[in-house]
């Protein structure tokens, strides 16, 4: 398949426009490493103050080249960017990577070069990588371009790494190096001027070199279509990535619990779990994942065999893997039986299986080989901590074999403990894609990355549906409460709101004068609530404007008097009340949500009460849930057990929450004008009885 | 100070008993690593089957030796290992490193081994480190005796190493060596057959050379012993340790919350908080936290500059630190005014200060001493990016020159991102005690790290405080128990054991007979509760057993008949009920402790409810309480705030609860006979109301 971006990541030549011979600088760099990393194509340098650079000719501008590059990889001055991309645009060249830097980033004057040089792209349809970067690779062999000016040799691989950070480019590379970890291509995007992060991804999607994507991500530009692409392409690639700080809220109400809990890192989880992203929490993390990923097979379930020679790392693996939330496998009979007949009677033959520091390649072959034959096993992890007195070299060479001749081709990992290189044999480990740790938890997480992969990948996609709702009635609502200048939405506009959304809500009479609690009290059963009416007033049962259990007219009665003299204000009508019938003895639950100014909008749920304000717990999704998020969202939150028919009281009903959960979500697709709002308490009841929403907040965007 | 351990970590003279010219041999890597690494004392090979090692004389025994060494190094076979220490204690040698396995490590016949050599040590008063061992170090100038067989040369240091595992001892000198972190002394304790761990930490307590203790530990053999002798250390030097794997919480009772709770790694947490260790979670961690501590000295505070010269990574530092629970400093006026009058226009002056990527040795410069001059700051992180066109080697030394002219001495780490090693200047670093980070969570970790010490040794160590209590009337209740074959002591005689050591209970009569209802109703307030007396029930409440709020006579008689009716068995009389009145509306705690086979009684502190049981919101904390310790318990839990007033409560009275806790940790003083026990509810009112225990529920042990 032909892309736009084929240019830029596969060019028939390359102009490098700003070559130079002076040692150290960029021009120099740049253009010595496509030279000397073999690029396959043809490589022109073009400067207007040099004939030559070393050995090549040098032209004055792309204008002048025999023929016409496909791509133009630009270190010039900032001052001659604009006219040399121009220039570019001028010859027909298709694509452009400018490293220059002192564009946006710097504010200021910056900003407008940066949109010239975008005005000029769009001039000529050429497309353009960065400015201010760190350059591109494409390690693949009909093209073999290193268009980076890193001092080192990437390796060639299954890895895309895809920077936000142009100062971060030598540390990835680097670091993939010492890893031996090979990459596909390398973009460092730069400003983001034309081409985004998003159609680099789509391009990586398509491109067969490529197995695993990498991000570093500093901040996410379109929500929305950042999630479809990469919720898209994680179904066939796992994308790991790493988010360099926290996202801001937007202005938060102050008023909504979600909006204060969902701050932060909520965010970002929820987003990437969406996304089917993996996040790791360090850059060491991301490659301890990215090198399972790049190197083994998914396992086909969460349960590991560890092999080892000394207890401790054992004993640190098996506690890594537990508290990641992986098993240790329970071998077979049979499994134990070998092993028993096999290894040293001092041996271990649980699990960990512990060889002992005299076990040498018998006892590591016999090891691996029973372990894999295990059909308990999904995932093997083979410690070994080279003893003074064993063969190395052979050790490894035996693992190897075992691993090679297993019938079923399962996830295994290497943790060489000591100097990662100076132990004989690492190499062939590597050179048999078996990756080598220097420490158990750091096998442990990439076990645990694996797993969470293969669940998001498995588990159904999920359907958003389509309730029927009075949009007209909501709209009403909304219009009046913007009209009087209010942003807030409480009461029974609030209530209406969720009655509109085919949300139960309690029966409810609205009394602002004594005379009417009798005729009010006819159309409801007691006992009954009452509330001040107030849409000035947030914090209500806090100042006494909430009386519950009202079981009598004369209780009625007597709370109304209370509230009128305590609310009624000189200067105006009283407002009144609401009388609302109470809600049975259910459980009380918390659904919120709250508009993240990058990310969109995140949808809570949690058990109300102390279980969201003091325990905060409670569960985030990225807006608009899918039934089975609305599932998964309930289970998330530990109080799930009491929603399950905790100690005798009976299940509740939570399809009705589930449904409720959809019916908001619905509401926020139809109505992008919520900041956030709390449904507290959403009153879940036993199967068969009625769950409804007993209060509801909600916050206009400003 | 003259130590019994002496001999052994400064011995005037050494004899390698097993030394051997075979190379690769244990007997030959140890004799060469005596002598490579320049012993200060005389070293003689001794072997019975060889006349000279390499050029060195060998002597057929210790007893042809011409003078007496202080220290024989035994590297024989098994089988000789005990005719080689006998023959050691003949001549008078004072002790022995006995690197040979085949011990009680591998059962059986080692069993017996073991004890002969314990034996043979005893009868001569020889003190032994091992067997089963990697050997010791110590670099001390005057003793420079490298008694391992490791291929490395350890660097001389002030953090002294324990490994409890031979096997990782050349894994720990390769991490020192990689991380130039130089050693004062290493012991690889082996089987503990005669010298542990705890005479060698105590040794280091007073070893002048020694300023941090780094452990890696597998189990804990005398636990109150290790913590008199740790939580003594560490008030003076910081300890820091790596514990593998969990401990076993014994046999658990079922019946008891606090057990189930208490299993895994919760015990551990709260053993080295007592004994002020702190703990690191993988061996990475531990050498990131031991290199800070070695090198520089204790923040005063939690505030944090941070300085770097690209975005991404200062973000990245910022979450770490701010997760691990530290600040970001908020810098003084001068020092903004400062930094933007000496930084270029682009560079950010808050924190993280962005030097930018241009940023070269004045912007470092300037950076490090605005920020180390700032009264706001305790800690310094310096993130170096390495870019293309920057000297680095003279940032670095713009970086050190500026931290040595501070006139305040502040905790500085550095991390260089990138290839370690490759970068220019690295090295200068390390030679100022800077150490050097890979990644700026490792830095944040170590900080963080350094925090948690200074808190535990800032802390007031706190009293346990004595009670008056009624110990025979609880020593009949057990006796009573033991006797008729319960382990279980519930309903009036649990509260009777809580009423002996002054803690409230309710007013309550025992009734096994309707007659007598109205007669105990006389003595009582209603509403009152009834529970069924049975001694065999454990979940009461779950089958029936339990009526809360009788409020009047007859609401007691139905409840008396059916529980009669119910729990009556037909082949003996009926047990009773225990009638009580009713608390007061207060808070739902529960006080409970677990008895752990390794580490002593774990008492624990909680919200009733499902605080408890779903959200397991609890605090632990290693028996006996100090005054400060049961404070703190208090405040660990999340719904602490629950206690001080939330939502417009009142506060209750934790002066009460905190003496509860006390009276609770002096009875578990008192009867070490307890498995475990659960006071719950624990009922505490608004101060000047009385708090009390409603139920309460011991097991023995068995």
């Amino acid at each position: 398949m032909q892309s736009g971006l084929d240019k830029i990541f596969k060019p028939n030549a390359i102009a490098v426009v700003g070559a130079s011979s002076k040692r150290g600088s960029i021009g120099h760099v740049i253009l010595n490493n496509i030279l000397r990393f073999n690029y396959q194509g043809n490589t022109y340098a073009v400067n207007p103050r040099a004939d030559a650079v070393g050995v090549m000719k040098c032209y004055k501008s792309v204008l002048e080249l025999p023929e016409k590059p496909d791509l133009a990889v630009i270190v010039v001055p900032r001052e001659f960017v604009a006219q040399a991309l121009d220039e570019c645009g001028r010859m027909g060249i298709g694509g452009a990577v400018v490293i220059t830097s002192g564009f946006k980033e710097v504010g200021g004057e910056g900003v407008n070069h940066e949109a010239e040089i975008v005005s000029i792209a769009q001039k000529y349809g050429m497309r353009i990588i960065g400015p201010n970067c760190y350059g591109i690779i494409n390690t693949a062999p009909a093209v073999s371009f290193n268009g980076t000016f890193s001092k080192l040799n990437p390796l060639p691989g299954k890895v895309a790494f895809l920077s936000q950070s142009g100062a971060l480019g030598e540390v990835v590379l680097d670091y993939t190096n010492r890893l031996h970890l090979g990459i596909s291509m390398f973009v460092s995007i730069g400003n983001k001027a034309d081409i985004s992060d998003i159609e680099v991804l789509q391009y990586w999607r398509d491109d067969p070199n490529t197995e695993v994507i990498l991000i570093y991500i500093e901040n996410i530009d379109n929500a929305s279509e950042f999630r479809r692409v990469t919720s898209e392409i994680a179904r066939r690639k796992p994308i790991i990535a790493v988010k360099a700080g926290r996202t801001e809220s937007g202005a938060r109400a102050i008023s909504s619990h979600t909006g204060v809990l969902a701050g932060g890192d909520t965010g970002i989880d929820a987003f990437f779990e969406k996304c089917g992203i993996l996040r790791a929490m360090s850059m060491e993390e991301l490659f301890d994942i990215a090198m399972a990923f790049s190197n083994q097979p998914l396992p086909k379930g969460d349960r590991v065999a560890v092999i080892t020679n000394a207890g401790g790392p054992g004993i640190m693996a098996t506690d890594a893997l537990e508290s990641l939330g992986l098993e240790m496998a329970r071998f077979e009979k049979f499994t134990i039986d070998t092993l028993r007949s096999k290894l040293p009677p001092m041996a271990a033959v649980g699990n960990p299986i512990d060889v002992i520091a005299s076990g040498g390649p018998e006892a590591y072959a016999a090891a691996v080989e029973a372990a894999l034959a295990d059909a308990n096993v999904d995932s093997l992890l083979v410690i070994f901590v080279p003893p003074i007195l064993v063969d190395h070299k052979a050790v490894i060479n035996a693992i190897i074999e075992k691993i090679e001749a297993a019938s079923e081709r399962k996830t295994v990992l290497a943790c060489l403990m000591g100097s990662p290189s100076g132990i004989a044999g690492t190499e062939d480990l590597i050179a048999h894609d078996i990756p080598v740790y220097g420490f158990p938890e750091g096998a442990a997480r990439a076990l645990a990355g694996m797993s969470a992969y293969r669940k998001w990948r498995n588990k159904p996609e999920g359907k958003v549906i389509q309730f029927k709702a009075d949009k007209g009635r909501v709209k009403k609502i909304i219009d009046a409460s913007r009209r009087s200048g209010r942003r807030a939405i409480m009461g029974p506009e609030g209530l209406a709101i969720l009655d509109a959304y085919g949300i139960n809500i309690p029966a409810s009479a609205s009394v602002a004068n004594e005379s009417r609690i009798d005729e009010a009290l006819e159309s409801l059963h007691l006992p009954v609530a009452m509330k001040i009416d107030d849409q000035l007033i947030i914090h209500k049962s806090d100042i006494g404007g909430v009386a519950l259990k009202l079981r009598t007219r004369q209780e009625v009665l007597e709370a109304f008097r209370r509230m009128k003299a305590k609310f009624a204000r000189a200067d105006q009508a009283f407002a009144g009340v609401m009388i609302q019938e109470m809600a049975g003895d259910g459980i009380e639950t918390i659904i919120g949500m709250n508009h993240d100014s990058t990310l969109g909008a995140l949808l809570m749920f949690g058990l109300g009460g102390i279980s969201v304000e003091i325990m905060k717990d409670v569960a985030f999704k990225v807006h608009p849930l899918s039934e089975v998020e609305a599932r998964e969202m309930i289970m998330a939150i530990k109080g799930y057990r009491l929603l399950t028919g905790f100690r005798g009281a009976p299940p509740v009903d939570i399809e009705t929450l589930e449904g409720t959960l959809l019916r908001l979500s619905q509401l926020v697709t139809d109505f992008p004008h919520f900041e956030s709002f709390d449904i507290n308490p959403f009153i879940v009841m036993p199967a068969g009885q009625e769950s409804l929403a007993v209060d509801a907040r909600f916050i206009l965007k400003e």
